[in-house]
């Protein structure tokens, strides 16, 4: 196995496979990995479908995916903690070492991060990725590799728990039922929640939360305003949340979450949607209420995630709808596109590829 | 003395001279304050010229004022830290004792707070006054009573200071450069900010701020975008802010915060302005800002704005610009409407009044 | 039933049965329960046997108990939570609302606490006792009266958690399996702790750890060092233990406990032992560890141990190992005494008593 | 010049000048400074005297001195914030890049800390030395090098005040007034405590407190019990302390710290005395104090205490009571030893030596 079947985003709605050179390990912390699974991200598919997120525009062919897990083949001569054969959670963004957000424990925020598919760095849908050791995290014999494939969006739940410093106790409500915003519920339970609530328009996304064990779920009434909804949430709760999070990224969404927070309760922010929206500014004032940005995750979030998975505390793998061989990685992201998924997972490339 | 002259705002626009029953020590832990000095707040005249705030609308005829300090003339059977003849600053807002915001540290956020000048509740532009002997601050002898009465406004740059987190070796933005600002450019100095910049559209206010010790002002140019107004105060500073507080409640002012705080850094809402306004949550997310309310202040807040006036850490005294007899307390609202004034201090009723 | 039978500690080692007068409600926020399950503690076998604890003398008969819950016979004029009838677990302590303690969210620090069956005030051990409102939590139906009584200890258990900050990915190790170790342990697991160590002298008590889902236990080998002790520990868990909670009161657990730690880990002393220690100081030092005191419990504990309970993340019930009637409960502390029991509880007088 | 004069620790109270070969930067990372000012510190004569501290023993001659500041002479290739000519305060001991500590924000702790004159580590007492560049804090114009040589006692200073969590409005109490002491006392003020109490034996240095304005001073009375002094402390202050930190090392300090601390207070270790001390571990417990070790500074630490003495926040200089010339270094040393000294500062060799 000579060589390293990729999956590019040539330009917006152009893909193709393309037999790329097999990295070599040249820093002697690093990991070559054989890429097993890997999960289709929102932001994958945006990048497929618009080119760009932000600042972030594809300008030349780009290896796409970086929800990934596979196995060790080959460790550079100063890793300690890995060996071949290893399976492995492989964490895609890797900061400046010299950085002072890595310095200080917020890596996630390093300005010179090396993030896989985030132009211009190449993804993991490949036969060969290379990784420092510490951005794996071994998953235990009982954690399947697509599993291990999951840590990626779940460690945005785990992230945003912390931020939004959920502890026992609280009463969360999440805004969108989406994957990840699934993982968030699921990942606020096992942060000590007592009840937490998705919101979403889908009963289906609201039926899968229900499988996920979220104990609480809501489809806003069309019309409704923020106060209105944020009244039959205390109403369904029987008492306002503490912790809200909007992982949809529409304006009534947040609006909603100011509403119906609790008096000093805690606001995160996980999904981009529009770059401005109008904000409550008043209420949140007059509630001293706490907002979060969230961008990825930091500093032993993939090790919990990975931790989440193993107990059987968040169980991600019910969020896998489809699964697809690498040479049908097309099909998978039309399929990611069509909305008829929740998580699609593609296999690496076969040893024949 | 045993009347009670009382200044009233009957309705909009209409203010009244009133004599008042003089107030009886029910409660044992009550003391009864002679009211010697009195600010005027924003709110007091908003109350004035609008007869209402948000939800609180002025139904019957309402003593204005809630910034005083007087001196003990009368203590109930329980109080033990006060004696008759005692100098204080005194805290306007009391709480219920047995709600859960006031059990858990954070009374300012009870919904049975009694608020001086906040309807149903009269203020403090009288003879007589009862508080609790604990939300009273006794002042040392060389602080005097109208330093007293400005305990109330530097009390919110204390809890604007604690909301933001403030450290040494932060940087802070402060828009806004009343004299609510201006306090809490001063407090956020006194929490050990090495750097503070304080913001605002007129050369007078800045230059009162540079008096009173501000490092650092700046003016917006007229037209620049968030943006730009950001990238003039990365120059000024030559590094990135690690706080901002809006104090202007202005739209632009709140954008420019979120476009020039560091990675990380936080944010505090002051000031009321628009009840929605538009919000960068595209940038505050992808920076992963905190942004936090301040209501009024709690635990500690008004005490320590006290030791900060008693040390000369803020020079509190220096926002005085004018003062008026008690009779004159029409003039003194007219004066502040007017503009012209930063701190307008009311004498209590004098003996003969 | 207009009498209020109650059991009386007279002196050290000298109880008896006494008929007391049925205290009646005088401030507006108290509510009159009739006790029906209440456990013996550790330290009311202390007052028993030794007639003290601290700097607190048995000085005059006092009822003893204070894990008590019961149900609502009659409700103050201010109470709007609380109706005849409801069934709760009543919290012990009851702070000054005007202490500084209190005001700041501490109150179990406050200096004027009132604590049940801690001299001179009398305890639960009687057939009504009165309460304010908010100092009792109501039971969901599914909760027995039993498992009420027990929210007492296990409030110990949920404020050792919050001073130790347990938070998901800890890995935690409990000195002392006692009925308190075994609450604090489970606890630490119900706030997210992904391991947690009971370690003990008696196989017995640590087989009851397993039971409840504890999920390591250790017996120290006579003789050796806290490093030997520790160095077991790291073996057993495959890592450093980032919590450590002292629930013995035993100096070679305390010791160990410092040894144990990862650097910057968290140590909580729960369980008081003798007055002074041999502590490690220099170890201490230069791992940078954080040490907690924890005395009794304060805002949300007693809620979130209800919680706990409802929730089933702490199986407290299991503890439960011998029953009385109330006219028994003199052989129920002689139980306790004798070391056979876990849990012991006493039923609160029958209706003819 | 191009040799490299070096003061080195051969063996127990043998020393020795060595022309040491001059060192070349390898990493791109890496600068070369010419040490300019060096301060003696307790530990560089405790290994002159006793060969070793703790699990650190000299065995083979090592070069002594790590409270520096230089010229910058070389910069690697990757260096972009420094040039040659920049003057410096160098932080002496430089984390592995990979460690979890590091990533986690607490470099302090990381286990591959290569810290100066701590074997097997080379010190600064020698004209050149390599850091990177981000172990190396630009001094600005008006703060003069053997200033910068003190940033280093101060990060002890800072860091202290950060694990005491040191807020405006706290009392401190500093057990211990040799340099380290007095630049806690001195950060503690800085970080806003209202009074901060000096505690010696030796009026001589309570008297340098007063001089660099720690507020008050105390000396112990020769057979006080530990509540003794801390009635009289309490008595001094008018108030009990929140913030207690031993710079002693000294069981009796330590005790007194704790029987002097309000409820809820906290104390930190900051210097290294005896392995074990009799501890009053119940008093910590029922006070629910926090106890934290202090292990050298880390992230932002030198920054801000370079800022410190800019600002004159922290006089530093005060305490430099001796200047040695580098050949004199022997005699610098003898000069600590006397106990005649505060801070001793030696020259980097001349030009011609």
């Amino acid at each position: 196995m000579s060589t390293n079947p990729s999956f590019l985003l040539n330009k917006i709605n152009d893909v193709s496979f393309e037999n790329r050179p097999v990295p070599e390990i040249k820093d002697p912390h690093y990991v070559k990995i054989q890429v097993k699974k890997t999960g289709i991200c929102g932001s994958d598919v945006h990048y497929y479908t618009h080119g760009a997120i932000g600042q972030f525009v594809v300008k030349k062919p780009m290896v796409l995916g970086h929800e990934s897990a596979g196995v060790i083949v080959e460790v550079g001569e100063a890793v300690t903690t890995l060996k071949v054969g290893d399976r492995v959670a492989m964490e895609p963004g890797v900061p400046s070492r010299y950085s002072d957000e890595y310095k200080s424990g917020h890596y996630n925020l390093c300005p010179h991060m090396a993030f896989a598919a985030t132009p211009p760095y190449d993804g993991t849908l490949c036969r060969y990725y290379l990784l420092p050791e510490d951005f794996c995290v071994k998953l235990p014999d009982h954690v399947s590799l697509e599993e291990g494939a999951l840590a990626e969006p779940l460690s945005v739940g785990v992230h945003v728990s912390k931020q939004a410093s959920v502890v026992p106790g609280d009463v969360a409500v999440v805004f969108g039922a989406g994957p990840v915003g699934l993982l968030i519920a699921s990942c606020a339970l096992a942060f000590g929640a007592t009840k937490v609530v998705a919101v979403d328009l889908f009963q289906s996304k609201l039926d899968l939360a229900k499988e996920i064990g979220i104990t609480h779920t809501f489809i806003p009434t069309k019309g409704d305003t923020p106060q209105q909804s944020a009244q039959k949430i205390w109403e369904l709760l029987g008492e306002k949340p503490t912790v809200a999070v909007d992982a949809s990224g529409a304006e009534p969404s947040i609006q909603t979450a100011i509403q119906v927070l609790k008096e000093g309760g805690r606001f995160v922010q996980a999904g981009m949607g529009r770059d401005n929206i109008t904000f409550p500014i008043a209420d949140f004032c007059s509630k001293e209420l706490t907002a979060k940005g969230c961008f990825r995750y930091g500093f032993g979030d993939y090790k919990l995630a990975v931790e989440f998975i193993a107990s059987g505390k968040v169980p991600a793998a019910k969020l896998i709808t489809h699964r697809f061989k690498f040479k049908e990685a097309e099909e998978a992201f039309k399929t990611v596109m069509s909305g008829k998924a929740v998580k699609v997972i593609i296999d690496g490339p076969e040893d024949d590829e």
